[in-house]
Parts: structure tokens; sequence; C-alpha cells
């Protein structure tokens, strides 16, 4: 398999799980019905890397130039949306989507970031954005705080993935392996992180604030 | 009058409709002044085009390079500010000015995206972000859940004239009676689900989900 | 110091003042760690600009072509983190970083978008969103109502310092004192507009309503 298409692959396998995990978070909005779901899935597919294609100038977004992203999202939301209600363990289901999700789309925003000639800093924020991006705009339609600001290492993990990757094409020692490791990284440490209840350090003396 | 002329006229009757539905949504927000309301009203009636000229790569969008569309924006909102007390039936007013752009809009945005390229799938859906993106930034910044997420037979109608845009397009039969067929398809299938308070169909076994 | 030198002082101090002001509202939220509120901090910063740089087509935006605003944003925004409970009258320092962050970018904006041949009152426009854009994200991520659309005289100065950096430039007089007046302007009615607490017009006849 070249590079190229493993590429396509990471993109769109993180396009289906974030489908199923918009629409099965959608699904406990008692307010929404299939279309309502359908919507907050295939958003919080696409988002993440149509936020990207705008901000690196791929126009039209991968979203909108190749079928097979909007299939797929579709796909994983519609799945999610059919079969929902015989997810036993429900919430977990949604976490591991959520964390495969943002594994896979890491890695490739900060690839396709450095491949439009951005910098090595940018190229990480950017990977980081793909990968937040589509939950954000999730979080925000269905009016939860964004879990990026609030759900303890969840932005760490993007951004340690995004910085395996810039790092290894930096240094010429981007492939399979190397893309394995970064998402495998950014996963370990996601799924870590919500094991052990991990979190960013609050800001100091906040009960002084106010 | 030519087609261009006429799908002119169709995006600036649609930019005035939903500037007029925005401002009058906003004026129920007692917390809101004259600069809020118009400010509400507007984003209402440009959003949509603009994120469909964004992810056409139209840049920049027509909102921005023609005068007509701020005009015709500031002035639906402007109206709606000074005689919005007057409307007896209110709510009446609000759908269907909002009926009306829905309509409007998923024509021209999806003869946009066809006329930038864009295939038959990706020219209907980005119809249909054109028709419901304006109301959902407005109703992210005025914090409701979308319309778009909850009330039946919202999307649907304007997936459905953006499909008979470019069926009609594609079949090479595109021309003013298309246009107003696709537009009033839409415009009935809206008006009729809110009559009959058409809905979707929910997610099956809700009450064993959570 | 040249114009063009002039104008990226006023873009990165603008940043550096919204990324602290952001990081200071975001710190009143108790649920967010250090990762929410960097978060918050940079997209109020950057928010704007970046809305700016995509409609005018200039992308990547300067946000992602330069590295040096990722970091005083990031600067900004660690400043707030750290020192925050420090602050005696810290909303003053919320307010007054954010009017100083509106003025200098209403100015920023409207010139950037006269460079880039849009209209007069589109560059208007373009200036008042590139000052108001990255506070109305930030209002949004945490589910504020955004200050724009309820805080008397928010949109008005930035508006007014869009107009005079417009009209500078059409006129031929464009240069130091006129960037210096453009933005002094700006800050002092939203300064005066907070201290005397001016609002722009209410709705009229607003009990008739619903």
């Amino acid at each position: 398999m070249t590079e190229s298409m493993l590429l396509l692959v990471l993109n769109l396998a993180g396009v289906f799980f974030f489908g199923l995990n918009g629409s099965l978070i959608a699904l406990r909005q008692t307010s929404l019905d299939l279309i309502g779901v359908v919507v907050v899935g295939m958003v919080t597919a696409l988002g993440g890397g149509t936020i990207r294609d705008v901000l690196i100038n791929s126009l039209p977004p991968a979203t909108f130039a190749d079928w097979r992203y909007l299939a797929v999202a579709a796909a994983g939301a519609l799945i999610a949306f059919l079969v929902g209600h015989h997810l036993e363990r429900f919430i977990s289901v949604i976490d591991v989507a959520d964390a495969i999700g943002l594994s896979l789309f890491c890695v490739a925003g900060a690839d396709k970031a450095m491949a439009f000639g951005l910098g090595l800093s940018q190229s990480v924020i950017l990977g980081a954005i793909t990968a937040v991006g589509g939950g954000m705009i999730r979080d925000v339609i269905i009016r939860q705080v964004p879990t990026v600001l609030t759900k303890g290492l969840y932005a760490v993990p993007a951004i340690v993935g995004s910085i395996l990757t810039v790092a290894s094409i930096r240094l010429g020692i981007y492939g399979t392996s190397a893309i394995v490791i970064a998402a495998l990284s950014c996963f370990i440490i996601r799924i870590l992180g919500m094991y052990f209840n991990l979190n960013a350090p609050k800001p100091p003396f906040r009960d002084k604030i106010q």
C-alpha cells in the first residue's frame, strides 16, 4: 500500500469513526430526529478536515471533491442511528470511536499541512485543529461546552501525534511505521488519560479570582 | 430575463427574506439592541452563501465582492427592526420568510456548485448547506438548538430543491421553469411539513438509550 | 517605521491583547483547565484575522503563514493563565485588553481588505468582522451570548475605526497619523461607551412583541 493510499485510508477511517461518534452523542439528545442525528454525525466527521482544507487553501475541500468522504460519513452516522440502541456499553463506544478519529486525524492533518508547505509549528497546530475541529463544531451545535476545553488530555494527545508526524517528515523517516507510531501514541495517551482520569493542570489559585 | 440575472434575483431575494427572518427572531430576545438585531439578521442572510463560496473557492464571497448583497441584507434586517411590532401574525411571517429563503438558496447554491464543477452529490449537499447555513449560525449565536436539527422537515425540502436543480442541469433541461419548479417544491414541502407538523423518523427504541 | 511594519505591529499587538482577554475570560469558567484556557485565548486572538483572511482569499491565513502570530497569541494566553490571579482589577483588565484589541484589529482588518481590492463598504464590514470575530467565536465556545449582540457600543466603535481607515486610504492621507487617529477613535468610543453605559437604541415597542 503506497503512502498516499494509506493516508486516504486514515482519512476515511477517521471520518467513519467521527461520524459514528457524532451520531451516538446526538442520539442522547432526545429532541433530535433522524435528520438531526445524521447532520450532527456528518458535521463531526467532516468538520475538522474541512476547516484544515480551507486554512491551507486546498479548495474545494476533499470532503466536496471526493464523493467517498460524504458516503463514509453518512455510513458512520446511519449505522449509529440504526444500531445505537444495541450498543451495550454505549459510553465506551462513543469514547473509543472519538479516540480513534482523533488519532487518525492528527496524523492526516499534520501530513497534509506539511505537504502544502506550512511551517513546522503551524503544521502541528493544523494537525491538532483537524483532530479536534469536528468535535468542537458538534459540541457547539448541540450546546455542550466543547470537550477539548474541559476533558483532561484531549488536545494533548492530538498535539503529540501531530508532533511525531511532523518530526518524522522533517527527519526523513516518515512512512507506514512512523504513521502507525504517531497515531498509536495519540490513541494510547487519550485512552490512558480517560482511564486514569488525568487532567492538564488547573489554573493556580483559582479561588482568588473574582 | 437571462438565467444569470434570474439567479442574481433569487440570491438577493433569499438574502432579503433571511435578513427579515433573522432580525425578527432576534427581536424576540429581549437582551438585544439595534446593533444586535441587525447583526443577527445580516449573519442569517449572508451566512449560507458565504460558507458555500468559501467551500467552492469563489473568493472573496459574492457577499463581499458585490455591494448589493450587503445592502439588501441590511435592508431586510432594518425593516424587521422597524416594523416588527406591527406584524400581526409574527410567527407566521418568521416561518414564511424562512421558507422562502430556504427555497431560493437551495436552488442558487446547487446551481453555483455545479457551475464550479463539483460532482452531483456534492452539489446537492452544497445547495442544502447554502440553504440551512445562515439559520444554523443564527441559532448558534443566539443560543438555540439549530432548527435544522429539531424541526421536522427542514433539511428534507432543501435537499429536494437541490436534487431537482442538479438533476435538471444534468439532464440539460435547466432554465426558468426548472428553477421555479425546484424552488416551489422546496417551499411547498416545507410549508406542508409545518402545517401538518410532519417529522423525520425518530431513532428506534430511544427509551432504551441511556 | 514603515507602514507595513507598523501594520504588523498593530496586528501582533491586537493578537496579544485578545489572547490575554480570551484567557482571562476563560479563567472565570471554573470547568476549564490549562489547555482549555489557552485554547480559548488563542481562538480569541486568532479568530478574527483568520476569518478575514479566508474571506479575502489570503490563504493560508497570516496566522498559519507567519509563526509570530501563533507565538504572540500563545504568550498572551499563557501570561493570563499564570498571572490572572494577581490582577487586582480583573474585570477592568479584561475590558481594556478587549478594547485595545478591537481598536487595533478594525484598522488592520480594513487596511488589509482595501489592499486586497475590496470595495469601500465591504472593507468597512471586513474591518468590523476582524475586530469582533475572535470575541464572537470565544463567546460561542464558552456559551455566552456574544458581546457584540448585547453590550452597548461594541460594534459601533469598530465600524467607526474601520470607516476612518477606509476614508483616509481613499482620500490618500493614510499613514501613521491616520492609523493612530482611527484606532484611538475606536478605543475612546468603546471606553466612553462602557464608562457611561451607553447603548444602541432598543427596538421600538418591544413589549408589544409576542
